[in-house]
């Protein structure tokens, strides 16, 4: 479609408001690198004046405007630069003037259908009114048939949207480079001598690529833009064995036999795409990694249809962010046990090590790696929250300031709960706010985000019927935090309760309540999401050894503790039914249960919320009971839907006749 | 596949265990109504005796049983019977014996794959270790290519897989009826006279024709087994005007135009199947409704296609169970707006009243019904839970009788209160049980089942980041209770923990004080999930009008209560945030507050769990928060995960570079 010979391009993204044009440019400018504006930059004082005194513009306003984005980007063309501009242009008269540019003028219309639009317009921060909307949809002229440029029905993620723009328009790699004016490489002749290739050079990617270099491994390694190859070379060429590959056929042509290659691209259609091109490069017998966040029944699905391509897929949890990929991380790894037999050395050489022991081990079949990190990232959020928790306690309810809860964070440190998580947040509360010296957390807007394993995790627990509510109740004390209007009404109201002090008689008691408090309710979390991996592992029919994991999180991963060691014990010693009930945990908990119960409650005194403390004591008081309400709730049913119940003393399923005379009990077959 | 003119036909359902034999054949028997055998229970008592002392069954042994129930099928035959048969039926020599019966033998063979059937043995109660299963699985002989019969792999509802069944083996209506010898009824001339059409006359159905007929409606009856029209018009034939049609062309000859016809059966594949019969028997411009519980986001997907054909969709929930669909429902119809003008007249005459007004409204478009429903579902767990949770606190907190309990929800019942459900709770309080004299709730198991809406609820508002904290709860306090093994190994292990007793200086006020707390946390379980349905609302661009909801909540449905009224009047009067926050439900929980904050913490000192009332309080304390610990969250997640924050005095997106010296922030593009 286009010519890489002629004169520079402009692509230029258009669409009505809501389609994601600036998202779209942006993928665009990281993929290509080219000069970026925006049309709205290029309006005069007069129409900026018009705007804001709240007149609509008119097209005679608007011609000017238009001509000075289509001078830039000849200017920009005449020093050889292509551009990225995103214009809504709704009209063919607004293209026809930027298409004078000299330059060729391309457009990549983004087109959605209404509601998908209104669904976005409504999940910004400012809203636009769905009306307007409506306008700029019956304006738009779509683009004619003469007209070039593409048109994408954009519901798919940014970066799939722009690799298919990007294909559609025959902007392959090599025309890319042309159009750059890279310098081409000579070809350099192939022998297989990488052990282990990496696909996928950002962040995660590159530390990945490195750690295993210095770990002795030779490693192959391919980015769909060999520009991103490059820079590892330039930057860390020196710190081991690279092979660097600018097509997929040389990457498979430096990889020595089992082929393996982790692949550490974006989750979803960027890895299904990357996979077909393995299944295309490489033989049978050959091992593909999926080193991606990947939902865990993603990779079952694609462990199918990969095996049955006669390739080995292994999905692997990667956990410890960027820093863990380059100085060792927590790995999961799921697949066959034959993949491990190549796989299991080199990621034993990139792993974690505590107390010399590499933090990986081969998980399950094939999802059950994904499976493991997504409960890891699910207990993660449990953990975040009753730290969170305790913070709020100490800061709310007996006022002290962030550097003294530092303090106390850096002295439990010490203890039991020694561990990542504990050690960063004293970081965090002693940090200052370079631009107020204020304390750093102080100017942090209180709204967590969240990315999906949190949501995932219970998602898939409410599918087994396995209680995570210490979980739950983290993600929703995330989700609450992050709805700004309702939090202000809530706000403008007033809701009345008390005004959150607590009092205590000895503040190093209560201090240190709290921390049995908060241990409690972590151990309840682990023990929930513990649980979780085990029924898990019986719906898909995975051998999970809750000990291994617990060994393999003890380092490289995010909630990294010492107290993993007790976990990795119990399961070790015996087969508890839950963490809480293993003797070690269970004297714990028996030990802390009064600080636990007594920090709740003075939290609910002073109106401080404490949904995870107060979720995991019900947890563990509804697990202590030999009768639970549920009873009531059955015959609810029975009585309501003819659910039918159990009776205490007889084996069988019974309904009773409610709405007949004496409700007679009915024995079903 | 069947000669329906030749001798009388068995039906052999074979398999490894955990197949779902017993299911099928069910199944079978529901639809056909013949005669059933199961093969263990031919076995005599010599090979019992063998297997009671622990040995495994030679062929020699087996041979005697085979013949023995191959007797019993001839026997049947004979008297001109069909029959249906369970038996594992492993090896080709079995079948030999079987077939030997004076009948058309054809084997129904089950097969899963391993994965699956291990799946389906680790959920029974009941435990066979799955090696035993393995040699099941090496024994089987599948069957070949000379044995009459059909394979099935069965993943799909038994349901379905009946009608597989029965369509593979040519068992159609008409054939099954000659083969029942019933009576074919001679042909009547159709003219169009009906105004409504009713699919599926199970009970739910059936009701809703009554109802329908009751309100002088001209009901169209169609049913895939013709005895089922027959036994509705035998018992209540005469209760209004109905037209039983044979055939889906009968029952659309039937119908005045646009046709309207609720389907009735079950949600998922048979539903599906209904569909594609009307979208062939129906024209254009007709109204196709679901009246089942279908999942929203496969209405939507189903009103699409449905659409698309030419017709109208509508997914209309129904609330109230069998009760309800005979002599008023709560109806939530999603859909277009053009089929709610014929329907709604009709669903109007069939809905329960309150204050004269019907309990119906038209929701939306699409899914809108459905997922209203769904929600609805949703806010009833937590309705029950919390009802649960004040019931184990007297009883269990207060040692209050069941009884004496039934008679604090009947005087509950008369104030704010007045509702469905706190009614059967006290009648359910105040029945024995026949067999012991026991109170009835005593007797009954503490399980508490669910059948899916609850589950959706939840995972539908993680996906939207709804805070439904309520209904999450009461989802994991049944799951909790449905865990009996874990429930057993701690009481084994009997962790430490308070006793459950509460001493009150007046009963009576405390008594008040959990009155309190139950209808605080009522409020908030029905805030969240309005709140749930402002999101979906939002997200699928439904127009839904909350006050409206709350109207047709009032009658009909299983959370029908008082005190909906003042949720109209809510939504009525102004659109808060939130319910919570509305000046009417602020001010009951302001007031509220302080027994709900001592009823929580009393059953913290007592032990005895309160989930619900729990999270609701945090809930409440979360929204009356200025600022949440989030703040820490999300600094947590932006030092170990560059995820980024906001800045409380400026706007834009930043990131602190914790790695660097001194740690300077810099702002997002």
């Amino acid at each position: 479609m286009l010519d890489s010979n002629a004169e520079p391009v402009s692509l230029i993204v258009m669409g009505v408001t809501g389609t994601g044009k600036t998202t779209m440019a942006q993928e665009l400018v990281n993929e290509l690198g080219w000069p970026y504006a925006e049309a709205d930059d290029f309006h005069p004082q007069a129409n900026i004046d018009k705007m804001a005194s709240g007149h609509p513009l008119t097209d005679e306003d608007r011609w000017p405007w238009l001509r000075s984005l289509r001078d830039w980007i000849t200017e920009q063309a005449g020093k050889g630069a292509n551009t990225i501009v995103t214009c809504s242009a709704l009209k063919r008269a607004y293209r026809d003037i930027l298409r004078e540019a000299n330059a060729q003028v391309v457009f990549v219309e983004l087109d959605l259908d209404k509601t998908d639009i209104a669904e976005r317009m409504t999940q910004r921060e400012h809203f636009m009114p769905v009306e307007l909307l409506q306008s700029q949809i019956d304006t738009l002229e779509p683009l004619e048939a003469d007209e070039h440029g593409i048109r994408l029905i954009s519901n798919l993620p940014p970066e799939v949207l722009c690799h298919e723009a990007l294909s559609q328009l025959g902007l392959a790699l090599s025309n890319i480079i042309h159009l750059n004016e890279r310098q081409q490489q000579g070809d350099t002749i192939m022998t297989a001598q990488a052990n282990i290739g990496v696909i996928g050079l950002a962040a995660m990617g590159s530390n990945l690529a490195r750690n295993l270099a210095h770990h002795g491994n030779t490693v192959a390694l391919f980015n769909r833009h060999y520009s991103r190859t490059e820079k590892l070379l330039a930057e860390h060429g020196t710190e081991g064995n690279f092979i660097p590959a600018k097509t997929m056929e040389e990457f498979a042509a430096s990889l020595q036999r089992p082929r393996t290659a982790i692949i550490m691209v974006k989750a979803g259609a960027p890895t299904d795409a990357v996979i077909k091109q393995l299944e295309e490069a490489f033989e049978p017998g050959d091992i593909i990694v999926d080193g991606g966040n990947s939902y865990f029944k993603d990779t079952i699905k694609r462990e199918k249809e990969v095996r049955a391509a006669g390739f080995h897929f292994v999905g692997c949890g990667v956990s410890g962010g960027e820093e863990g990929a380059l100085n060792g991380p927590s790995l999961m790894p799921g697949g066959t046990a034959e993949s491990w037999k190549t796989l299991g050395p080199i990621l034993e050489s990139i792993a974690a090590k505590v107390d010399g022991e590499p933090c990986v081990t081969h998980i399950g079949t094939d999802g059950a790696g994904h499976f493991v990190k997504m409960v890891h990232n699910g207990i993660e959020y449990a953990d975040m929250q009753v730290i969170g928790e305790a913070y709020d306690i100490l800061r709310r309810g007996l006022g002290l300031s962030p550097e003294a809860i530092g303090d106390v964070f850096a002295d439990w440190n010490k203890g039991d709960l020694d561990s990542y998580l504990i050690e960063i947040t004293a970081d965090i509360l002693h940090e200052k706010d370079e631009r107020t010296g204020k304390p750093f957390v102080d100017v942090v807007v209180d709204r967590a985000g969240m990315k999906g394993t949190g949501t995932w995790t219970v998602q898939t627990a409410l599918e087994f019927g396995s209680p995570v509510t210490g979980i739950g109740e983290a993600v929703f004390a995330r989700a609450l935090s992050s709805h700004p209007e309702l939090r202000q009404a809530a706000q403008d109201s007033a809701p009345a309760g008390p005004n959150n002090a607590i009092t205590v008689g000895d503040q190093a008691t209560f201090i240190e309540d709290v921390r049995r408090a908060l241990l409690a309710s972590k151990i309840i979390a682990y023990s929930q999401g513990l649980n979780e991996i085990e029924d898990g592992a019986k719906q898909y029919g995975w051998n999970i050894d809750l000990g291994a994991v617990a060994k393999i999180w003890r380092g490289g991963c995010i909630i990294r503790a010492k107290f993993l060691n007790r976990i990795t014990d119990a399961y070790t010693n015996g087969h508890p039914a839950a963490l809480a009930l293993d003797p070690y945990f269970a004297k714990f908990l028996a030990d802390a249960q009064e600080s636990w119960r007594r920090v709740i409650k003075a939290a609910i005194d002073a109106g401080i919320p404490t949904p995870v403390f107060s979720s995991s004591l019900a947890y563990y008081d509804g697990l202590r009971s030999k009768r639970l309400p549920t009873a009531l709730t059955q015959a609810q049913r029975d009585f309501f839907g003819a659910h039918t119940y159990g009776r205490v003393d007889t084996p069988g399923v019974f309904h009773k006749l409610w709405a007949e005379q004496n409700r007679p009990e009915e024995q079903q077959a």
